[in-house]
C-alpha cells in the first residue's frame, strides 16, 4: 500500500526545483506497473488530513503486507501517525522525495522514524520505486 | 460526555502490555453501566481526526457537565484542543490509560492539561470510571 | 479569500475578553461589505480541520489574488499548512485578533510566517480590515 | 498505605484556593472510613523529610500491597524517594491535589512517575479516594 | 505620535530589496497627508539612540493618544523601551517594515511585543498607515 | 526569626575568603544585640536538614513578623521551602553572605525568590543586620 | 556615588504597585540626609542612556569611594556597564527596588552581579539606603 | 565508487540483530556483480581513519560519478568529511544498513546529509544496491 | 570514613541485576579486614537523610584522612553535600556501585564531583575498596 | 576610518593583563603613523554611546573605504550596530583586543561578524595594524 | 590490554599539576610489573589517531580478557570508538588520569561510557592499577 | 611552523568564491618568501588526519617559536587538537580563510580558540601573512 500525505497531490507544480515535476498520478502509474512486473498488488492512497491517514494506516492492519509512507508535513509532528503505524503492525518504509535532512531544521526530525523499517529520502519520485523493490525481496 | 482520540478505536488489539486487552466499546458499555448505576446520562464519541474533536468538545458547550477527555497522541501536541475545551467552558478531565510521565520523552507534557480540572493517568480503563466518579460527585 | 482556523467559529462567545465580542458572522458581513465598497470580490472559509484548511489554501492556487489567513491554534505548529501557502503562490497576509506575542510562549512562534507576506496581530476584528485595504492596494 | 510529603501537614490553612479547606486529619479520616468501608486496612504518616518518606517507602516493602503516594514539593526533584519506590517493589500511585500541569513549570516534571503505577492530580482530596478504590479493585 | 529606531533614517537606501524604496522622509509626508484626511495630529521623531527612544516615549505620557513605534535592532533586545512603553501607559502599536519573523531567528523576537496593543510586520511603509487608521478609529 | 540553612554552622572555618571569618555565633550575638537595641525580640534558628527547616518557617506562621532566611544550599533547589514560606504568610527576606550571582551557574537560580519580600546578596554578616533593620522599620 | 539607570525618573508615577510611590527626587533627598548623618558625601546622577552610565562609572574612578548602582533595564543586557564597573575599580552595590527574582525571567539575570560587591533587591526604596550604610561601614 | 566508515569491516560479526549477518565482503561481492549487471564499474573501500576517508573521497574527485557513502560512526561528528565531499563534487549517496533515526538520539543527526544527494536508512545490505540503482539510472 | 546516601540500606535487595547481591554489611565487613589488613582504622555511616549526611562529613573535618561517600541519590541533586565536602577539606572519593554514565541521563551529572579527588564507578562492591587502596597509599 | 566601542577610551588602566598596556592614543598614534607610511588617509573614533557609534557607521558611506570596528562590548548584542554595517556597505574588519573566543562565554558570540569581512582577535593593538594593512591592500 | 590515546605519549610533560609527572613508560612499566605479580599478561598500545585506536580494539576481540582504556580527548565525542568497543565484546574500564568531572563542561561527558564496565577518575596513574586489580579479580 | 588541517589541500578549486582561487602551494610560497625578507625560518605541513596533526604540534614543542593553525574543519570539534596545543607550549595563532562567524552555526565556535593566542579569519590567504608579521614582531 502506497500512502501520500498533504500538499502531495499538488506534485509536478509545487515548487518543482525542489520536489522535481513529475505528478504524482504519474508517480503512481508508474509505481502500478513496476509493482506488475513484480508480481504484486499495490493500493494508493494521498490525504491531506492527518485523521485519515490514521484511519488508511489502521485498515492496513492485517491486509497489506507493506506501507510505502511518505507522511510529507506531518512526517515531523504527528504522534497519532506514529501511533497509528505501531498499532498496525504494517512493516511502514518512510519516504521523502526532497533529502529532508537537508532542509530547515524542523524538517530533519521525523516522528514516525522509530516505529519505521527504514528511511529513503533526496531520491526524488524513485525513492518510491527502491522501496517497493526493499519491500517484494523482504517479504 | 466521554471523548476518545486517535487510534483508541483499536484498544485491546494495540499494543496490549501497555494499553491492556479491553477494547473501546467494553469501556464504553462499563462506562454507561456506571453511568446508570449513578443516574446520569453518558455519550461516547471517538475520532481520528483533530478537527472533529474539536468540534465535539466545542459542541458540549452548554449541554453536558463535564467531558472525559482522552486526547491520546493529540494531547501533546494539539494547540486547536486547548483552545476547544477553553472556549467551550465545559470542566474538562484528562485521561490517560498508560502513564505517559513513565514513557517517551514527548509525551511527558500535555497541551491541554493547563486548561483542564485534572489528568488521571496509568490507571488503565479504570481511570475512566474514577473521573465518572468525581464528576458526578462534583456538578 | 478569507480563511479562519480551528474555533473562530465560536467568536464573541469564547474568551472575550481576549477576542472581543464580536461574532465571525459580523466580521464576514463587515469584511464583505468593506470589499464591495472597494470593488473587489470576497469569498469567505472556515473550518476546524487542519486538512480541509490545506485544501482550501490549494484551491485558492490561481484563483484568488490574496488570502487573508488567520490559521489560530494550527498557526503554531501545522507544516501542513505551510507548505500549502508556498504551494499555493498565492500570496498570504497572517492575521491573529490577538497580539500572539504577549500571550503564551508556544504562541508566539509562528510556523506559517515564513511564508507569508506580513502579520497583523492585536489589532481585533480590524485587522482583517486593514489587511483587506493591504491586499487591494498592492494587488 | 498512604504517604504524604512536605507542607502538607498545613492542608486546609496554606492556599485554600488551589489546595482546599480540608485538612490532611480530614481527608485521612474520610479515607479511614472508605477503608473500612471497602475491608482493607490503611496506614497514614506524614513528614516533611525526604529521608523520612524514603524510610518510610523502605519499610512498605513486603507489608502493604499499595503505597498511595502525595510527595509534594519532592515530588520533582528526589531522585532519592524514586529509588526507595524502585526499591520496595510495592506498586505506588502518585497523588497531587492540584492539577501540578497547570502550574508552575518546574511543578510539570514528576521525578517518581516512571516508578509508579499511576498519577491522579487536580481532582483535590478526592484523588486520595479514587486512588484507594483503584487500589482495592487491582490488588 | 509616530517614532521610529535605529538605521530607519536610512530609509530608501539600505537594502531596498527588504526595506523597499521610500525613504523615512516620504513615509512620514504620508502619515501627516494621511493624518490631515483623518482629522488628527502627528508628531514624527526618529533616533538611533536607545536612550533617546526611551525620552522620548516618556514624554509621550498624558500627551499622545497613541505611538506608532517601529524600534526596529531595539525592538529584540530593549528592556528600557519596554520599561518606557509600560511606564507611559500610552497604547502603542508595533510596526516593521519586513516580515521580522521570516528572517534571522533572532528578529523572531520582540522584547516590546507584550507591553503593546498589537503588531503590524512585513507590510512595508503602509503599515504605518494601516495603524494610523486603526488608531485614529480606536481611540 | 533568623534561620540558617546547611553548613552556615561552619561559618568562620568554611572557605573565609568566601564566607568570611565570623562565627555564626558571632553573627546571632551582634544580631541579637542589634535587636535589642531596635526593641525587637530575635530567635536564631539553625539546621543542616532541609525538613528541620520547612518545620521552622511553618511554626512561625502567626508567630513572628518577619523572616530573615539564609537556605545556603537548599536555596538553588528547595521546592518544600518555596512551599512552606508561601504557607507560613510570613514575610520573609533571603540572605546570603557571598555574591551569589558572582560564583557558579547553579548559585545564580534561587528556588525561593519569588515568595521572599526581598534578596540581600554578597554583603556578608552585616546583610543579616541591614534585613533586620528592613523588618524593623516595615512591620 | 548614586547612579540611577532608564525610567527611574519616572520613579513615583511608574507601575507604583511595583515601584512605589516615593519619586526618585525623595529617594536622593532621604539619601542626602541619611549621608549627612553618616558624615559622608554623597552624589545622584540618573540617565536613560547606556553610554551616559558607561562614562559617569568610568568618571567615578579614583573619585568615588563606593557606587550605589541600579542599572534597572540595563541590568540584563548591558555589557558595557559590566565592563566599565571592572575598568573603574570602584566598588559597586548592585540596587533594585523590586524582586527582581519573582518577576520575568529575563529580569532574573543580572549582567553586572559578578563585578559588584553584592546585590539588594525588592526592599523599596530603602535598599539604597541600607547599601549606603554597608558602604559607609566597609569604606 | 563505495566507501564504508569505521567498524564495517567488522559488519557479520558485530551486533548481528541490528546490522545484519552479512559480512562487508558479501555485500562488496553483491554490489560488484549487480554493477556488472547494471554494465557500471565499482570500486570499493573501508577505513576506520577519518582522514583516509577524507582523503578518499578528494580522489574521487573528477574520476567516479557517484560515490556510496556509508560513513558510519563519522556521519554524526565529521566536518572533515562535509567538506571533503563538497569540495570532490561528486554526488554522494549517504546510506545506513540500521533506521539511525530508531536509535540513540545522536545518531539521528547527520552532519553530511546537507551536502549528499539523498539517504538511505534501515534497509540493511540491500540500501547498497538501492543506492546503485538510482545511482546508475540518473547519472 | 565510608559514608553511604540514602536506599544503599537495601544493598541486595534492591535491583541485584544493576546493584549486585552483596548487601552494605557484608561490604563493611570486608572494608574493615582490608584496612585491617592494611593497617587503617575504619568507620562506617549510612543515612537515607540529606541533613545527617551532611552533619557526618561535618564531623569528619580534623578526625578522619579520606572520605569514601556513596551519596547514592544525592548526588545529583545536593549543593549541601557539596558545600560539605568543600567546608571539611578531607579529601573525598566519590564512589557509585553502578556504572551512573550508562544509565538514565539526569546519573550522568555529580553535583559533587568537583569537589572530590576522584570517581569510582561501575564496578561494585570492589569500588569500595580500590578506592580505600587509594586512599592507603595517598595518605 | 578606525571605530572604538565602549570603554575602549580607558585602554591602558583597564585590565592591562587582559588589554595591554597602551592607551588608546598611542594606538592611535601609531596607526596614522602607519597610515601616513601606506599613504593612506585615517580617522579615528571613539564613543561609549551605541547610538553615536551607528551614526558614525552611517556616515562612512561612500566616504571611507574601509571600516575598521573595536565595537568591544556591543559586539555581542547590538544589533543596531549589524544593520548599521549592513547599511553603510563599506568593508568592515572586527577587531578585538582580548582573545574573546578565549573567555567567558558571552563574550564568544559576535553579533556583528556575520556582516563583517573578517576578524582579527586577540592580538592585542598589534591587531589594528594588521588590520590597516589588509585594507590597504585590497582597496 | 592497556589502550592510551591522544597526547599521553607526552605524560610527565604536558601540564605536570593535572596530569602528574609520572611518564606513559613509567606508568606502563609499573603496570607490567604488577601484571606479573598478579599473574597475567599484559600489553601496552598508545596512539593519536582515532582510527588506529578504533582498529587495535577491534583487534583485541577473542584475543584479550580486558581492555583498560584512557581514550584521553577522544572519550567526549568518538562514537567509532564506542561502537568498536560494542563490537569487540571485550569487557573495557574507563580510566581518566585527572577528575575529568571537575574540569570544562565538555569533558564531564563520556561518550564510551554506556559502553563501558566502569569508570576511574582522578586517581592518576593509579587508576590504571586498581583497573588492573579489579580486571583480574573479575575475569 | 604553518599547519594545515584537512581539505586545505584541495584549496584553489574548493569552492573558491568563498575560499579563494590560491592554492596552499601558492600560499606557502608566498609565507615562505615573507618569512625569508623577515628572516625566520618556516616549515609548512598539512593533513586530512587529526591524529597526524596532533603529533605535528607535539613535534613542535621546543622546536619552533611559534605555531600558524588553520586546523580546518577539526577547528570545531578536536578536544586532541585543543590538548596537544595546550602540552606543546608553544603560542600558536588561529587562522580561517573564510569568516566562520559568518557561516553556518556549527562553524561559530571553535574548541582550540580557549588554548591559541588569537584568531585571524576571513581575510583570506592574507591571513597567515599578517599572523607571520605578529609572530616575527612578538617572538
Amino acid at each position: 500500500m502506497v500512502i501520500n500525505g498533504p500538499n502531495l497531490n499538488l506534485l509536478g507544480t509545487r515548487k518543482p526545483e525542489i520536489y522535481g515535476q513529475t505528478t504524482l498520478a504519474e508517480i503512481e502509474q508508474r509505481l502500478t506497473a513496476l509493482a506488475k512486473e513484480l508480481s504484486v498488488e499495490l493500493v494508493c492512497y494521498q490525504s491531506n488530513h492527518e485523521g485519515e491517514l490514521v484511519t488508511a494506516i489502521q485498515k492496513a492492519r492485517g491486509v497489506y503486507d507493506y506501507i510505502l509512507l511518505n507522511a510529507a508535513a506531518y512526517t515531523h509532528t504527528s504522534v497519532a501517525l506514529r501511533d497509528a503505524i505501531e498499532a498496525a503492525e504494517v512493516p511502514t518504509i518512510e519516504i521523502h522525495l526532497s533529502n529532508i535532512h537537508a532542509r530547515e531544521t524542523f524538517r530533519h526530525h521525523s516522528m514516525i522514524a522509530p516505529v519505521c523499517v527504514g528511511q529513503i529520502a533526496g531520491l526524488g519520485a524513485k525513492g518510491y520505486e527502491l522501496a517497493l523493490r526493499y519491500a517484494v525481496e523482504t517479504v
